[in-house]
């Protein structure tokens, strides 16, 4: 017995579904919720893979979400359309939603899609990737909880408030970015506390605002955003155009909503999507080149594309399987008290 | 006789007119860019206010702006508006664009506003400012010339590539932001090198890739963006949407078309209008307090707004006018060959 497990990504997906199930969540969520774990996993997205199941089972057992939510669907305008989650997992709203909000944004060539009321876990590559498949161009925002200090502040008022952005490519996977405006995610410095490691300068200050390098001092105080006046800046944006703009809740307010729970963060989430096929019109091809010779002259100059290291990671998952810690495994099992028989295929690395 | 000398608004704006009309740039231009250059100076942003007419002259007699643009307006869909500059100041296009895409705005509830192939020298911030004075939400992009590597590159690629963003308050100034991708300007950089100062490090790499911390060195390399990967992640998007997207240059090939005269940078701009109205109906009201939260509880940590400094700067030139120093008034009297007599009010110091 060595210290990993390799699963097949079917594998996976059916732990996950049998782990959700048995906690009560409904089939939709639970289909929803798997397939954006699974896709995780696959490209190597850990915080966010199979290890991030053990939040989820925390969060519907602690009693926020949801279990039976019947996400409802708001048609807005012809260029906004809202769901109202009902309080369950983003990813069975988003699933609901996101055919009327693409037939939007072809129609009119921008569209906005708001999530409200959800219980936000995945990352937020795996709702827009998607749509620059399909040739589209995507921004997405979500606040988070309230654990990071504005620039020249001392307490938390910012979530992580992620940005993520998709451009299409003709050929090859899409351009993806996807990352959160703090400093650093909450779930390193918990790290380096449970190794006894002092975190980077420049990641947080204590209690008191002064900066510190120490993990339990930052968990108290507060993280800092990246990019000093200016990310900071953009942290406030995610808070105000994925929160007050669609009647959603502030980090802040999503904080003081879980009381102390510790479950994913429950608020809104905010997707542009663009499709330059209207922008454009005879000219798109012209001008997704041009979008390539700027990839082109990022990669010519040895730089990197922002998701080149997950693609990498996909195509490696896709040939071999996710292999994951025993570790991990073992609380994997532990989440369903008994280990399916179901799942006695599984290769034991 | 002192080193500064005090214009009234409505003096500076009568230089600007002059000046530029001499220059053979038609009425309607001479009015949107003198409009813009005395709001930049009023807020005491020096380096888009009168200064910068020195900057358009040479963009105007170096050959490459048409003095006498006729802007067409492109009704694309009800969310988009396209309004091609025809080789003329943005601001002009802007003018004659901005109606139409606010009623867009109004009536869908999203809009995009691009403006194409114009010379650009403004800040943002004094476009999207206005609209959240009334009532909406804006978002701005442009790029500019290629003077800015990728993360983990060596060569100049991105622009300055600056992102504005503005947020409607009920009660005072909106909430306003508006800073370049790049860690720094090029100006301070060159400002750097008059002052045989050097600069701080992380700011730019010399023609090998190598950190550099000498002005000419960075001015013959490329400078960084803010905040590493993230920040040049988001410079990235900056030139997608504000470039292809749009049907525009890249700051790469921006800086190919200016064929070395140093003008102002001929691209795009997109501009994504907002109206909280329309996404929030009847919660308008008590989602606009709850973005007054999220500003009370940064300044209530006593840190500041964007554009507080701003704001301060305004009331103060209101009530005083523009203090300029003498060595750039005499430039700008230089521009207009003889000092007008018009300007003989004006008080010295």
């Amino acid at each position: 017995m060595t210290d990993t497990v390799t699963l097949t990504l079917s594998e996976a997906n059916d732990l996950c579904l049998q782990i959700l199930l048995r906690t009560g969540l409904s089939a939709g969520q639970a289909e929803a919720v798997s397939e954006v774990i699974v896709t995780a996993q696959r490209d190597e997205c850990h915080s966010h893979g199979l290890y991030r199941l053990i939040g989820c089972v925390h969060s519907i057992n602690t009693g926020g979400v949801n279990k039976v939510a019947n996400p409802k669907v708001i048609d807005l305008s012809p260029a906004i359309v809202k769901v109202d989650a009902d309080f369950g997992f983003s990813s069975y709203a988003y699933k609901k939603v996101i055919s009327l909000a693409v037939a939007k944004a072809r129609e009119q060539g921008l569209a906005a899609l708001a999530i409200n009321n959800c219980y936000h876990f995945s990352a937020l590559w795996p709702e827009i990737e998607p749509l620059a498949e399909d040739g589209l161009a995507a921004l997405a925002l979500t606040p988070s909880h309230s654990w990071v200090a504005p620039a020249g502040g001392t307490k938390p008022l910012f979530g992580t408030n992620p940005i993520a952005f998709a451009w299409p490519r003709a050929d090859g996977h899409p351009f993806v970015f996807d990352f959160a405006t703090s400093a650093t995610a909450r779930g390193e410095i918990e790290l380096h506390g449970r190794a006894a490691k002092k975190i980077k300068p420049g990641l947080a200050i204590d209690q008191d605002g002064q900066p510190t390098i120490d993990p339990s001092e930052a968990l108290k105080g507060a993280m800092l955003t990246f990019g000093g006046h200016k990310g900071s800046a953009l942290s406030a944006m995610v808070e105000l155009l994925a929160g007050p703009l669609i009647g959603d809740m502030l980090s802040l307010e999503s904080k003081a909503f879980d009381q102390g729970r510790g479950a994913s963060p429950c608020h809104g989430e905010l997707i542009l999507i663009f499709d330059p096929a209207v922008f454009l019109g005879d000219t798109l091809a012209a001008n997704l080149s041009r979008a390539e010779m700027l990839f082109d002259n990022i990669l010519g100059q040895g730089a990197r594309l922002p998701s080149q290291r997950r693609y990498s990671a996909r195509q490696n998952s896709l040939a071999n399987g996710l292999t994951i810690s025993t570790n991990l495994y073992d609380d994997l099992l532990a989440l369903l008290d008994t280990a399916p028989t179901a799942l006695c295929m599984t290769l034991r690395g």
